[in-house]
């Protein structure tokens, strides 16, 4: 069902520090862009065939931004590449894990994806996520 | 520099509860093994061309047991794979990361690895790792 990590996604206070400490390590920014639906700006690096995916808050009250309150920066949430979001997501609740939506939701690239609750995982916010020409 | 993350290393309280979450999502247990220098158990499952690491405390004080308990289950670290770790060491050095350790230290399966402290990358602890046979 899942075919790769397609992104590590980690929340940070200042996107450009933080793109800094990973250029320090080599890696090389692929885009940088504001998704204004989720309320952040995104940096992205390609890493092997994963990426890197930096997002800093742009309100205080978004998502990204609750989470820095409460546990502040780190890694956010791992997204995992399926053929089949519908499919995956059906498997993921028949095997008992808690979906954060009842169906896909459109995402960044005209991707199709859904959360799984961390508490269902171990304590990670788990996306799946699949390709719009999948 | 890097070539690809190599694994996403996740505490967890019970080893056996988080690996069934990987497995309702379709991931296979390579291996688990207990790792005594780092006092944890782990459970390795590929996922594309790099791993979750599960890591489940044996001790009380290890420094996994010490980061569930500041800041509960989740991703504990993440480690890319480098061709060779001194260059990185030092190239990391070079551009003001701070190291955990001035040398590498042997980690699992005759890996030569080195951690970067996490206020160096943006609140993320980072492993940088070279295969034995790099």
């Amino acid at each position: 069902m899942i075919r790769g990590l397609h992104h590590v996604g980690i929340a940070v206070q200042n996107l450009e520090k933080a793109t800094q400490a990973y250029q320090a390590l080599g890696l090389v920014v692929e885009k940088v862009e504001t998704v204004a639906s989720e309320q952040v700006r995104v940096a992205f690096l390609p890493v092997g065939e994963t990426h890197i995916e930096l997002l800093e808050p742009t309100t205080p009250t978004s998502p990204v931004a609750r989470f820095l309150e409460k546990r502040g920066p780190g890694v956010h949430h791992l997204c995992f590449l399926v053929d089949d979001v519908g499919e995956a997501m059906a498997a993921a609740k028949g095997s008992g894990l808690v979906l954060l939506s009842e169906s896909p939701r459109v995402g960044a690239g005209g991707s199709r994806v859904c959360f799984i609750h961390p508490k269902s995982v171990g304590g990670v916010l788990v996306e799946l996520w699949q390709d719009d020409h999948a």
